[in-house]
C-alpha cells in the first residue's frame, strides 16, 4: 500500500490546522485558553476571541490583512487578557518574539511584541510585531504578502519570551532569504543558518552542481545522484538493514546508524527529484492534523496489507 | 553495507566539531573570520582568538568554566572586534541572543548578549549571555553544567539579534525541561512546542502508553509499534515505494508522500527501540563533518557494494 492508515493521530500541536478544541478534561489556564483560541479554525477563533466591541487600545492600529482577514485588530477577552497579564513585559511593554517555520524549526526573525501585538496574532493568526523603531504594530507580510501563518504560541519559562510557531507564505527576510539570519560573506553565497537535517540537504544539493576535475573521484554522494540504480538499490538495502536492528536485536547504536543511513539515501533521492524535506514534513503535519478517519476517507481506496 | 561511506563530505556548517580551516579562497570578512574563530577546535580558536594579554573589559568577570576551560575571557582581536563593530547594538549595549539545539532546531533560550558574552562564545564556545537583571555575564550552565556547546554563530539582516547553535549537555531550562519554552497548563503535563518531526516523535511515543478501552480498536500506530513483523514489512514495502517514485517517474507529489510514510514508519521502529531522531541527527552531523577519508577509516571493514 502506497501510504501510511495513520488512525486516531490526532495531536494537540499537529492539530493546529484542524479544528481542534481544547480537551474539557484539563484544567482551564490562561495559556491553556490562549492555545484553545489559536488552534481553532480561524472564523471560530475569531466567534471566541473577538469581543462583541473589539476595543482599540491607545498605541494600537487596524492592522491591514490581505485575503481572509481584511482589519485584525488586537482582542480583548478575558482570557486573551488574563494571559497578557501573566507576561512579564519590560519597562517599554515589550517582550521578545521569535518566529520559527513549524516544518523545518528554523527561526525565521525575531521582533518584540505588545500587549496589541500578541492578541492581533491571535485574532488573526499572522505573526505580529511591534516595530521599535516606528513605534507601531506591524504584521509580518503586510507589504511582501510572505505572511507567517501561527499555529502555536509558546512562552519561556520567565515569561519574557514568546514563540510564534507557523507556517511562512514564502522568504521571510526583505533580502528574499527564507530566513533573517544569514552569514553574510562577500564574494560568496550567503549561507543559511540550518540545523543538521537541513544542513545536510544543502550538502546534498550542492554536491549536485559541484564540478569535479577531470580525473578525480566524485563523492558518493554524487555517485549516488547520477546512478537511479544504484542509489534505489541502497535505499532498499539501507531499510532493510534498520529492520534488522529489530529483527535481529542489534542494539541502539546500530539502530542509530542504520536510521541514518536511510534518512541519507532517502534524501539522496528526494534532491534527485527535486523535493525538499519541508514538504515531507508539511505532507506529516496535515496528516496528523487530521483524524485517522478523515485521513482515511481523503485517500484513494486500494487493498491494504492490514 | 551496513552504512555509507559518504566520500569529501566536507560541509562548513557541518564540519563545525571537525578540525575545519577558513577557506583561502574565500575574501575575507567580519562574519567569515567569526566563522573561522567558532569553528576551529577550542585549542586552535583560543591560539588564534586570545590577544596576547585578554583585554578585561570594564564590567566584565571572569566567566567560571568547568572542564575544558577553566576561565574563559572576553577576546579582543582585530577580527572579534571589528565583527562586534557590525553589530547593531540597542542603547543597553545589547542584541537578543537565542540558542537553538543544531540538531533538532528546538529553541533552547533567549536571552540578551553584550559585546563581552559574544567574544567570550567565542572563545569558549559555551553560548553565554548578559544578564540584566544581575548585569553581569553567565554562562548557560555554570551552575548546572548543562553548557551550550556552540558550533555556528549567525546574524539577522539588522544585525540586532544573533543565533547561537550548538548541541546542549542536558535539559537548557532550569526546570529540567529541554526548552525554556513550554506550555505551562496546570494539573497537565507541560508540553514543549515542538516542529514538525519532533512533535511527531512525540505523538509516536504517547500511542506507546495510551490506555485503549477494552473492545476499542487500537491505532495503526500502536499496531505498528505492537508487531514487529508488520512493521518491518511496512518499512520495506515503503523504502520500495519510495524508490519506484524514482524508478517510474511518479512525480514530486508521490515522492512527497512516500518520502513521509518512509519516516513515519522507520520513526515508528526508533521509537520500538527507545531511539530518538536526536541522536540520529547527531550521527548524521559526525559523519558529515569528518572527511569521507577519515569516515571510512574509522568504520569496520568489510565487503561493500560499491
Amino acid at each position: 500500500m502506497a501510504t501510511a492508515l495513520l488512525h486516531h493521530a490526532a495531536c494537540t500541536t499537529l492539530a493546529a490546522s484542524a479544528s481542534a478544541s481544547p480537551s474539557p478534561s484539563t484544567s482551564p489556564s490562561s495559556s491553556l485558553h490562549l492555545r484553545s483560541l489559536v488552534l481553532r479554525p480561524l472564523s471560530h477563533a475569531l466567534r471566541c476571541a473577538l469581543p462583541k466591541r473589539a476595543s482599540m487600545r491607545s498605541g494600537s492600529r487596524v492592522v491591514a490583512m490581505a485575503g481572509e482577514l481584511a482589519r485584525a485588530e488586537p482582542v480583548s477577552t478575558p482570557e486573551v487578557e488574563s494571559f497578557l497579564d501573566s507576561l512579564k513585559w519590560d519597562k517599554n511593554g515589550l517582550v521578545a518574539a521569535i518566529a520559527q517555520n513549524v516544518d523545518t524549526g528554523a527561526i525565521l526573525m525575531q521582533g518584540f511584541a505588545n500587549r496589541d501585538a500578541i492578541s492581533a496574532t491571535i485574532a488573526s493568526r499572522r505573526a505580529t510585531f511591534f516595530s521599535r523603531s516606528r513605534s507601531q504594530l506591524w504584521t509580518k507580510g503586510e507589504t511582501s504578502n510572505n505572511f507567517i501563518h501561527v499555529q502555536d504560541i509558546s512562552v519561556d519559562c520567565d515569561r519574557d519570551s514568546i514563540i510564534y510557531l507557523g507556517q511562512p507564505d514564502g522568504p521571510t527576510c526583505h533580502t528574499g532569504a527564507e530566513t533573517c539570519y544569514y552569514t553574510s560573506v562577500p564574494q560568496s553565497e550567503p549561507k543559511l543558518l540550518a540545523s543538521t537535517l537541513y544542513a545536510l540537504e544543502d550538502l546534498i544539493a550542492k554536491r549536485k552542481t559541484e564540478e569535479i576535475a577531470p580525473g578525480a573521484k566524485p563523492s558518493w554522494t554524487r555517485r549516488l545522484l547520477q546512478d537511479p540504480k544504484l542509489l534505489c538499490s541502497k535505499i532498499r538495502e539501507e531499510a532493510s538493514e534498520l529492520c534488522q536492528t529489530l529483527e535481529a536485536s542489534e542494539g541502539r547504536e546500530r539502530t542509530v546508524s542504520e536510521m541514518a543511513d536511510v534518512l541519507y539515501h532517502s534524501m539522496v533521492l528526494l534532491s534527485v527529484q527535486d523535493v525538499k524535506m519541508e514538504e515531507v514534513m508539511a505532507t506529516l503535519r496535515k496528516r496528523f492534523g487530521q483524524s485517522g478517519i478523515e485521513e482515511k476517507s481523503k485517500r484513494p481506496s486500494k487493498p491494504t496489507a492490514e
